[in-house]
């Protein structure tokens, strides 16, 4: 464990998710310098003003009382784990937030999150759900589960349980992201679910273990499930409801928003037309395969459509080239093998592998890692 | 019964509506030279081609069978008249059509087409209809006859009468374009309701008098429905319903397209969602008051607001507002007795009180024509 690592996982219990001013200390200082200027109370001087003063007290309290170390091993004891930017598996989509960008995240389960969310789609609505609504949701999911997209949603209980369980029905990857930590079984409802998604794909937290659900999480978790995604389907939605919030992170970062109509006298329909009225952007869906198209209509943008790469093999840097040109013709190769064999060390091949994974040249398999189909066809 | 007037009701027993070749023949010799051209065979050259021959010989057996004076006396039995272009009641929005207009319209009930028309929209959709969609287009139509607003449609099963029922039940105006003659009742169903409708607003009808309806009329019909009014809500569709032939012509024709959503696994909504994902100019309408302000928007471009006249009085020329002044102050007043206090003829009168309709100014009651409450007011 680094000293980088153990000082994220201080920040992660440090700060509500998403602070800009962190993040600008951690940009100015790096994750270390940042935990130890929030504890000696040496905050650049040009980043401080009377209005964040109390804030970075608070930070100062919290941070004393954090315990990285055991939180990473809790997390570690549950089958988890703790992906910091940079790291291979670290999607880049999450830099889209900018300044409200994630310190890091809590993982817990076998998948690779960046591999995972390279076709994927959000899936969000009301927690009061219709029966209309969570029949709908869990038919979405599971079809689009078959086609190879993975479901991201909230685990809450209604729209966002029921999507989950769609894909899950599909034998399908699907991801929770939650606004408390990995190993807090909350709504309690939904322990089940949990359990399964940890066993199968992911639950993802922006919280150490053990912390508690809160309100402004809710909210504030909404744009990592929007960043992690090409596109969000707002299923059913009250007029006020989370999953708008959802929606508006969904818009700003350009990703495809859509929403599904309903009955016009149905409560939780109302937030779906509203946006369907107001947002010109939002896409009117009410098949999986509109899902699809819509999302994919922008694969290039934001990731490879699996049928061939995007780059073309000579266009890829020497390192990168030679990791891909290590990996056997046939069959699979570990990262230790395929390192030797490209004359490279072990961290330069898991960071190359996880890019080549992004630009559809290799894939992960039970062997290690793989050429994907397209990547073997001679270019 | 001048020669024209009754040249234009031959030409509507004489070819199918909206024929782009006659309405030529007719902007070239005028309605009664264009009858004569039709029984002589004496057709303009450069209009006639190859591709038209059968067509206009078809006119000339049909033109020969035709009994225009009868046609207009069964009409004038009924209640009825012939509405002829030009004439003071002639909606000039119908002229958008421009080589598919009208020849006349054929007309049974009480109201003036023209000023019920000024503020009015369309409410169509499937025959097979849900009781959703019957709810819905029943509740629509009365509420917007409740403000004022004309509900127009095409009288057939379903949507057609739950919304011309709704306008009725709100006692609101309400007018029916029919594929067939005015006198007859098709779908036999809604006979009632048809002759409801013209005894309390009006029946409208391109063909004369007896003409059943046909397949092809029925389509053609539509463009009449979304040229009349500012805008079309398609309240329930299948995926291929003829309700999207008026939805294609209220695009057309520039008017305010809107449609309602509905549970999407309903085979009825399925052309309502289809005209909102494909057609961006489509207004996805979930509330009367939303439908309202749909149309209200533009209401300045096609007919005044009714809160006040758009033109000022002294921008008025000189007989219109001859007229106007001729209107007594309070209490309604006949043509003739303006006609006289103005000091111009009847037909005169009759044109200018039309346009000061139009323009907001004066308006039909049972006494005659009277002052809006906003001319009354000295601007």
């Amino acid at each position: 464990m680094t000293d980088e690592r153990l000082a994220r996982a201080a920040l992660t219990a440090t700060a509500e998710p998403g602070d800009a001013l962190l993040n600008r200390v951690i940009d100015r200082l790096g994750p270390v310098g940042a935990v130890e200027a929030i504890r000696t109370g040496d905050i650049p001087g040009d980043l401080l003003s009377e209005r964040v003063v109390r804030r970075v007290e608070h930070w100062r309290i919290r941070s004393a009382a954090a315990d990285p170390g055991r939180d990473l091993e809790i997390c570690e004891r549950l089958g988890g784990r703790l992906l910091c930017p940079g790291d291979p598996e670290w999607p880049t989509t999450l830099d889209d937030l900018g300044g409200e960008r994630p310190y890091a995240l809590w993982l817990r389960g076998p998948g690779d999150l960046r591999n995972t969310c390279l076709r994927s789609v959000a899936m969000v609505g009301s927690r009061a759900a219709s029966s209309y609504g969570l029949r709908l949701a869990a038919g979405f999911a599971a079809d689009l589960a078959e086609r190879g997209w993975t479901v991201v949603s909230g685990g809450a209980l209604g729209i966002d349980a029921a999507a989950h369980r769609g894909a899950l029905a599909a034998d399908g990857p699907t991801i929770a992201v939650l606004a408390n930590g990995v190993d807090v079984p909350y709504p309690a409802s939904n322990d089940g679910l949990f359990a399964e998604i940890a066993r199968r794909t992911l639950l993802v937290s922006e919280s150490p273990p053990g912390v508690e659900p809160h309100r402004l999480r809710f909210l504030v978790r909404n744009r990592v499930i929007a960043a992690l995604c090409r596109g969000t389907v707002v299923v059913e939605a009250e007029a006020r409801s989370g999953a708008l919030s959802t929606a508006a992170w969904t818009r700003r970062l350009g990703r495809v928003l859509m929403a599904v109509p309903g009955p016009v006298d149905s409560r939780t329909s109302v937030g779906c037309h509203k946006l369907l009225r107001d947002d010109p952007s939002a896409t009117l869906v009410t098949r999986s395969e509109e899902i699809i198209e819509a999302v994919g209509r922008i694969g290039d943008d934001l990731a490879p459509v699996p049928s061939g790469p995007v780059l073309p093999r000579d266009r890829l840097e020497p390192t990168a080239r030679a990791v891909l040109e290590a990996l056997p013709a046939r069959g699979a190769a570990g990262p230790a093998q395929i390192a030797v064999k490209a004359g490279v060390d072990l961290a330069t091949v898991n960071g190359k592998l996880g890019l080549l994974a992004a630009g559809g040249f290799v894939e992960r398999c039970s062997g290690g890692w793989r050429l994907t189909k397209s990547a073997k066809q001679p270019k």
